[in-house]
């Protein structure tokens, strides 16, 4: 009966538990914004202590960039078996701050009509609250059982909203102490409100910042307009030519690795019931923009895309400046699937841009991530363990579904530890993640927790 | 000999000159971003206050915008012909603020190695220095002889930088007030350091801001990249259609109203030895960009232009944010000559956005300004009178020239009040108008004033 007592524990005590989250929503641990640097490791700190009060061997470790958080907890036992939770205490930058209805750090519950509650922050969801239900779930298990059901290593990066870039060293130089039987992770979706999921396929990226230089500084439209060369006219040029009418991307050799959807997996997506209007409306969208022979899901789950993240040069304040920039830039993100090489495609894309460079011109590049895409068999003891807590907990059956996203650590995981992840989150579609009003349902928060309780139990037990 | 002692006394009251230009460029008169609203109606009262000083009857006039200032000399008597002074007070945004070696409202005198020195601040040149050379001659004629030598209006306004919108309003509501037997403009430029020059030719502009409108909010690109569309991806399409691969502007109907230049004009031309790797590569540049079969000369002086001055969308700070951003948008302006339409010309290109625009996008606009092209007799009477007062302080016969830039006032002189212009302007090349380290010659300042003391005498007398 040790479970049905956790589970008490978490309900009664919630108000607590949405508390400490609000604690941390309110850091603004921005982890791209080299300003925000403090407060990073702020929101480390914060989360060594609290992890050490609940019977972690919590600590931070300094890297070239923001800190990591690593903390074991062993009550279960020497020859328990063990898991690493992995999860991140950065958040995107909040802008446009105009947009949002409350300030993004000042973290506040809003009700709606028919009761059902939502946290909004900044991070609410990506991956604060995420992060926490799980923390939450070893807290109930300590404060009631005094022990986990398995061995347990927490950890925890600050720079997954940058690009991740001292994680492969520090995975590498700590191999040891990282890798366990599967990885957990809270980063994810349910597939609606009510169905929990389990993610067994993830997009990787590509990103990269290109910048087009002409020349040696702004000059008047009038006064050069026309024999100087303008970098925005070059950039778009550049930009313009790397979908082709049907929504394919354009680089030689993009689509290499990119393995065709099996029809058994199509039929199970299928029977899932996705309804391609009703998502695309929920943006305000109606008519799919990717690849025209492909369907709604396979172009999110299943197929590669290319797209602009950010684009600027010029004059781009109120009014009107007649000016001729000296250089454009824009940002660009490269979601990948199957065994798509983000280095060759990178390559690809570069000299794809150096082929379009006009005289005069010159370009620099900022390289932000290269990660692969990951896919994961259904069969894995972890997921079938997983499934039974989550119908457990739900009452209904938890698919295994893919994911438009990219969480590169996956790979990483994969590659430098061999070790294989439990994507197992509580987010929804609508949860505005990386926009302004990003929110996290109350019921995600609450009821994730107690699935984690559920399923650091089963990973105890044999697999179903 | 009154000319000779005025010019004497321009020479003597130097320093005060100097200081007095000093005093108006202290002010952060930008008009384009309404925070500096306050400033740009003291960049008007201090030029009131100081016209009033040398004997103008000078009041502030109020706008929809940024005031006007007009102010009346009669002291030649009502006989005496009747000119109209027109300048502006407001400066474009100093952005980028890293860039300037010293702060672009405090302005300094900066020395070279040679011993010749430039006045350094944001409208230094355009259009304050200029402006104040006309000022500084009338100061001179009113202390030296207690009159001027022809009837003056001064007429500056404060939105010459933000296109002009209250112009034409008030140009028609005060046409009898305003009307002269020219117009005088000093916000042109020499041809060279030793070689002042009279422009006889202007381009016009069309400027428009244009947004595109996909998704409507900010979306994951993870989440939405494929199935959703990118609006950046939409606009750089539409700007990069706009230029074909030999640099012509591909709007329908665009070189409508474009004349040839003819050959007499291209041999005047030839004639001022204009070295084209010179002007290019002062920008650091050396290919010409714009249309493949035009000289670099006819580029500027004759032939109309598409340009992008700037370009916005998605994330654009340090960093990454994978977002697909629910806008995107670029300021465009397109220089005219000849008898080009704008209002035809923006048809055209709202046109072209529309016919590209796919389903889920919708376009907005901002309209920032039409002007047509604009071209005068080198036979002016005007023209001539100036050309032998110029030629008597340089020392050098002054070209009648063509220019890139657009002064939209120009225009609305000749078709609302039926009034040519005389441009007549101490600008160099070289100046950075636009741009970080903003400058104009201390000598451009002093023999400017002097040769302005000597137009207004000329101007007195009958045509050579």
């Amino acid at each position: 009966m040790t479970l049905t007592t956790v589970l008490e524990t978490l309900d009664t005590d919630r108000d607590a538990a949405l508390e400490r989250l609000f604690t941390l929503l309110r850091i603004p641990s921005i982890s791209t914004d080299p300003a925000y640097k403090p407060e990073c490791r702020r929101a480390a700190d914060h989360m060594a202590a609290d992890l050490q009060s609940i019977g972690f061997n919590a600590t931070i470790r300094d890297t070239p960039g923001h800190p990591m958080v690593v903390g074991h907890n062993d009550s279960a036992g020497p020859d328990a078996a063990h898991f690493l939770f992995y999860g991140h205490y950065d958040v995107q930058p909040p802008d446009p701050l105009d947009l949002w209805d409350t300030p993004p750090f000042e973290p506040r519950i809003v009700t709606r009509p028919d009761g059902t509650a939502m946290i909004s922050a900044s991070g609410a969801q990506d991956d604060k609250g995420q992060l926490m239900t799980f923390v939450e779930a070893c807290r109930a298990w300590m404060s009631t059982a005094g022990k986990l059901p398995v061995r347990i290593t927490i950890f925890l990066e600050g720079e997954e909203e940058s690009g991740s870039p001292s994680l492969p060293g520090f995975l590498a130089g700590n191999a040891d102490e990282l890798r366990a039987e599967a990885a957990l992770v809270c980063d994810t979706s349910m597939w609606n409100r009510d169905t929990p999921a389990i993610c067994t396929g993830l997009r990787g990226m590509m990103s990269e910042e290109i910048t087009i230089h002409a020349a040696s500084k702004d000059l008047h439209s009038g006064l050069f307009g026309g024999p100087a060369m303008n970098p925005i006219r070059v950039l778009a040029k550049i930009v313009a030519s790397l979908h082709d009418d049907e929504g394919r991307v354009t680089l030689p050799g993009f689509y290499d690795g990119v393995h065709e959807t099996t029809d058994d997996v199509k039929a199970q997506w299928a029977a899932l019931g996705f309804d391609p209007a009703e998502f695309l409306g929920g943006a305000g969208l109606s008519v799919p923009a990717g690849e025209a022979d492909r369907s709604v899901m396979e172009q999110l789950w299943a197929r590669p895309t290319c797209e602009f993240n950010g684009i600027t040069g010029g004059y781009t304040g109120e009014g009107f400046k007649t000016v001729l920039p000296a250089q454009a830039s824009t940002k660009i993100s490269c979601r990948l699937v199957g065994d798509q090489d983000p280095h060759a495609i990178r390559a690809a894309l570069r000299k794809c841009v150096e082929d379009m460079l006009p005289a005069d011109c010159t370009v620099s590049y900022i390289e932000h991530g290269s990660s692969g895409g990951i896919a994961l068999s259904p069969d894995n003891p972890s997921v079938r363990r997983a499934k039974t807590a989550l119908e457990d907990e739900w009452g209904v059956t938890a698919p295994t579904i893919g994911m438009g996203g990219s969480i590169p650590v996956v790979g990483q995981f994969k590659n430098l530890l061999g070790m294989d992840c439990l994507l197992v989150g509580f987010g929804l579609d609508d949860d505005r993640i990386h926009s302004p009003n990003e929110k996290y349902e109350l019921s995600s928060f609450q009821r994730g927790a107690r699935s984690w309780a559920r399923i650091l139990d089963a990973l105890s037990r044999p697999a179903a």
